[in-house]
C-alpha cells in the first residue's frame, strides 16, 4: 500500500532480513522475482550474505552485481584511511548502479535485516535517490530473529531499549547500559571480553544472553555468564530484557 | 530454518508487519494460511489492526478468536488497576488458548509489528510456553515501517541507538535523548507538546521526523518543526536520526 513508483527504472533498497529466507516479506520476494538487477554487497572471498539469503527467490535472468568491500580485516571506523576509502567505494558503486537506472533498469540493491538500521546500502541510497525513482523496503532485523529465537521477550510496558555497538569504549559502554531498562548489544566480535565487563558493572550480566547466527540455520544462545570469552563472530549480538510488567 | 516444532498443536507467536500485507514475511504468510485458530488482541469497538493487516492471509476455515482489551481508554501503566485488571485479562486469554491447543489445534497468535518487540503476545507466550510447543516469528517493526516510508536512514556505524516510550517525564526523556546518537519516540499520542521541548532541550528538534500510520496507506511524515500540537494517533513516532558517517 505504500507509494511504490510506477515507471520502470527504479531503485528499490530491500531488506531480506535476519537470515531464514523465509523471514523475507512478501514484498522483498514480489521484487526479487522481477529485478533485471540485483547488486548485493561482500566481503573479499565471501558469498555475501544477503545473497546467500536470497538464493533462490531472484529472477534467473537478473544480473548479479557483487559490490566488494575494500577491506578483507576490519579497519577502525575512526581510521582516516576508512572513511577515505569507504566513500570511494561507495562512490563507485553508485556509479555502477546509475549506469543501470539510467538504461531503466529494475535495480534491487539486497540488504540483510533491514536497511536503514546500521545497513551499508543507505550509502547507495544517498547517492542515489535524487536522481531516481525509489523505495525502500523494510525487513526484519538481525536483532528481532535473535531475540525470537532466543525467545527472550526484550521490551515491555515504558522500557527504554537502547541498542549499542560493542565497539564503544568500556566506560561509555557501561554509562549507556546504566541508563538502560533493556538493551542490544550489536557487533560483539572481538569485544566480548569488554561488553561482560560493562555488564557487570552496570548490574546487567546475570540477564545478559548471547546470540549467534539467529535464524540462520546454525545458531548458538547462551546466557552470558556460562560463555567463555571466546572471539565472537560477526553476526553475534548480546540481548538485556527489560523488567516486565502487567504478569 | 529455524526449530519448527514438527507435531500439530502448536502455539505460534505471528508478528505481522508495520501496516501493509505486503509486509508479512513468507514464514507468517504460510502459518496463516493452515492455522486452525487465529488470535488477535483488539480494543473495544475496534476491528483490531493486527486482523485488519491479515486480511486475505487466513484459513478460512480458522476460527477466529478475538480477545478485547478491558480498557475503552488508556489508564496509565502506574495505574494499581492497570496491573490487576491486565492480568487477570491476560490470564483468561491464556485460558482459552490452552483449551484449544490442549486439543492438538494450532494457534497463530497476531501481533503487530515484531512480538516481543513492546507487543502483548508475549504475555500470552509467557503463561503457555511451559505447556505446549511454541514458536516466535519475528516481524518487521513498526518503526521499521516508519523510517522506509520517511526515506530517513536511522543510525549508522557506530550510533548508539536510543528507543523511547513518548510516555517518559519530560526531565527523563530530555536526559536519555541528550545520551543518543539517533532515537526513536514511541507512544506519541497525546504527548506530543512534551516530547517536543525535551527534544528542544536535548538540541535535537531540527532533525525530528514525526510519522503517523507509516505504511497503513494513508500516513503523515512531517518534520516536527512543521507540525502543530495536535493530538497524534497511537500509530505514531518521532525519529531523530542519527550522524551519517563515511559519506
Amino acid at each position: 500500500m505504500s507509494a511504490v513508483p510506477s515507471q520502470r527504472g527504479a531503485l528499490r533498497v530491500v531488506g531480506v532480513g535476519p537470515g531464514d529466507p523465509e523471514l523475507m516479506t512478501l514484498k522483498a520476494a514480489r521484487i526479487l522475482a522481477v529485478a533485471d538487477v540485483v547488486a548485493f554487497f561482500a566481503k573479499q572471498g565471501r558469498p555475501g550474505n544477503a545473497r546467500r539469503i536470497v538464493e533462490g527467490a531472484l529472477n534467473p535472468a537478473a544480473e548479479q552485481l557483487r559490490l566488494e568491500y575494500p577491506f578483507t580485516t576490519e579497519v577502525a571506523l575512526d581510521d582516516p584511511r576508512y572513511l577515505a576509502e569507504m566513500g570511494d567505494f561507495y562512490e563507485d558503486c553508485a556509479a555502477l548502479l546509475s549506469e543501470r537506472l539510467a538504461r531503466g533498469c529494475e535495480v534491487a540493491l539486497l540488504s540483510e535485516g533491514d536497511p536503514f538500521f546500521y545497513g551499508s546500502s543507505m550509502y547507495l541510497f544517498d547517492r542515489l535517490a535524487r536522481d531516481y525513482a525509489n523505495e525502500v523496503v523494510p525487513g526484519v532485523t538481525g536483532m528481532s530473529g535473535c531475540w525470537a529465537q532466543a525467545k527472550l521477550p526484550i521490551c515491555h510496558g515504558d522500557d527504554v531499549l537502547c541498542i549499542l555497538p560493542g565497539t564503544l569504549e568500556e566506560a561509555a559502554l557501561t554509562e549507556r547500559l546504566q541508563g538502560a531498562d533493556a538493551a542490544v548489544i550489536m557487533k560483539v566480535g572481538r569485544n566480548l571480553p569488554k561488553i561482560r565487563r560493562a555488564l557487570e558493572a552496570a548490574g546487567l550480566l546475570a540477564r545478559a544472553v548471547f546470540v549467534e547466527r539467529g535464524t540462520m540455520g546454525d545458531e548458538r544462545i547462551a546466557p552470558l555468564t556460562q560463555l567463555g570469552d571466546e572471539a565472537a563472530s560477526y553476526f553475534s549480538l548480546v540481548l538485556v530484557p527489560g523488567r516486565q510488567r502487567a504478569r
